[in-house]
């Protein structure tokens, strides 16, 4: 498996309903095959250095991986919601195995 | 359950051998209960500005990730391994429901 973290904090002055907006985009990249696995959330607020908010994503490889960053939904996603809300972000992309189920 | 995921970049001049024991160290956590799952690996090297490592850990709730930072083990991880190696550190916790099996 291939996971990809990604953690962000929020643009300036993004607007509740264009985060509501971007966490539905979000979801929306279910519908691509290619993404195996989904978890996402928002800070719990625990600690006021914490980034804004967290996406995990498995996929098969990277190759696989490269198709969705390709698949239409996908640069939807990142030209309406993703480049407009997201400030600093961090990226981390590992090979993993999963354990036995 | 409770997510903690932790992105970090490798301190300049961290040995491989430091980076190893880190690593172990890491792996040593699992013996804390309040330590549901934990995930982790080094950056693939596909993007330059992605950042080194990544570890997802979950827990029950954040109480008992709570207790998990105060056990002596991950104490002593601390002081003896993440302190030393780890520069630049983001930090993202999140509730959130796992899927049915």
């Amino acid at each position: 498996m291939f996971r990809q973290v990604i953690s962000f904090r929020w643009a300036e002055g993004v607007s509740p309903e264009a985060r509501r907006a971007y966490r539905d985009a979000l979801d929306g990249l279910r519908a691509i095959p290619e993404l195996l696995a989904l978890t996402w959330g928002d800070d719990a607020g625990h600690f006021d250095d914490n980034f804004d908010f967290v996406a995990v994503m498995d996929f098969a490889d990277f190759e696989t991986a490269r198709r969705y960053v390709a698949h239409p939904l996908h640069q939807t996603y990142v030209r309406d919601h993703a480049s407009r809300v997201v400030a600093e972000r961090v990226v981390v992309q590992h090979d993993w195995d999963p354990p036995d189920p």
